[in-house]
């Protein structure tokens, strides 16, 4: 059996990433959806161990001390972060872990496994980003223009990443994704051991 | 429309190296087959430009006095090679192109195009390379070691390969391919510049 791969997937506001990762867990059961650890107190509706895993702050802090995460950050007065032991449970079963992650966890993780493969999910251009966040309804026309903005600075990363799946049609995004997934378990490093043994 | 890109494959006698490109091909009319160029005779049934471009041993070495190959190599007392020019008219066109290459030819390529793609075709194991070899029917057994040994060094440069596609099952074999070309089209560097504009 071949161990499974890490492959973290960003992409900023209103890109549409959650359809298209939803979308790719249609197809593909196999793979596993990290899921985060959280101090924040879960909200109505939301399952330990599927929305989140739900820590105490001492219990984050231990894990942090027992360098038992692969990124975290505190946001507003709480920690988030990704458990190694998760991920690492999913490849040893050989399956693919799945990162929904921003930009600063990305680097955190490849700073300490640059064998992650990074995935950016961008929209086919400004004028269309800005229509999916107006369309949404959520947000004001100030918030809006925040959320370009922000879009804007972590575009700058895209070309860090080693891929850019752009979200214009859903089915060619999900086509892309599973091409890279696929691809990226046909490098030599993995395979050739098999043959040259 | 995105420019073509170039994908080298290489592999061992007997792997079946030919069927899954034409399988491919079967399914991907879009790509483009380089067609190399020599300065052997013709033989019956050979066409010009189908099978190879025949040129006379004055046109072949003007050609590689005004550097026209991406590789050449002498055999046999012929010269065999890869005319830039068919290679760029089709990536000019948004076409891919595949160049069935030993591993030679493919190092000479990269070193003028490092951003080549280079995919290695292995075979599943060495017994199953030893008997597609026997099995073929054409070769006495000391040929067949020959080959076998041959092999053995070719699947040492595998691990400079960008991809080893293990040539199992031929369904499977296509699959990773079609997966590398599309992969290999979401590079940031090919794309970004669409988005950041």
């Amino acid at each position: 059996m071949q161990r499974g791969k890490t492959f973290i997937v960003s992409g900023p506001s209103g890109v549409g990433k959650s359809t298209v990762l939803k979308a790719l867990f249609a197809q593909r059961s196999d793979l596993y959806f990290s899921v985060s650890a959280t101090t924040r107190a879960p909200r109505e509706g939301e399952v330990d161990g599927t929305h989140y895993h739900f820590l105490t702050q001492t219990e984050f802090e231990e894990m942090i001390g027992r360098d038992e995460f692969l990124e975290h950050a505190q946001y507003v007065g709480n920690y988030y972060g990704t458990p190694k032991k998760y991920v690492d449970a999913a490849m040893e079963e050989g399956r693919d872990v799945i990162l929904d992650i921003e930009v600063q966890g990305a680097q955190q993780i490849c700073a300490k496994r640059p064998e992650t493969v990074r995935i950016f999910v961008g929209p086919p251009s400004w004028q269309e980003l800005e229509r999916r966040l107006t369309a949404r309804g959520t947000d004001t026309p100030e918030k809006v223009q925040q959320r370009l903005q922000r879009a804007r600075v972590e575009m700058q990363s895209a070309e860090e990443y080693d891929y850019l799946v752009i979200n214009d049609q859903l089915e060619q995004a999900v086509e892309e994704l599973k091409a890279i997934l696929c691809a990226e378990h046909c490098r030599p490093a993995d395979r050739l051991d098999r043959i040259l043994e």
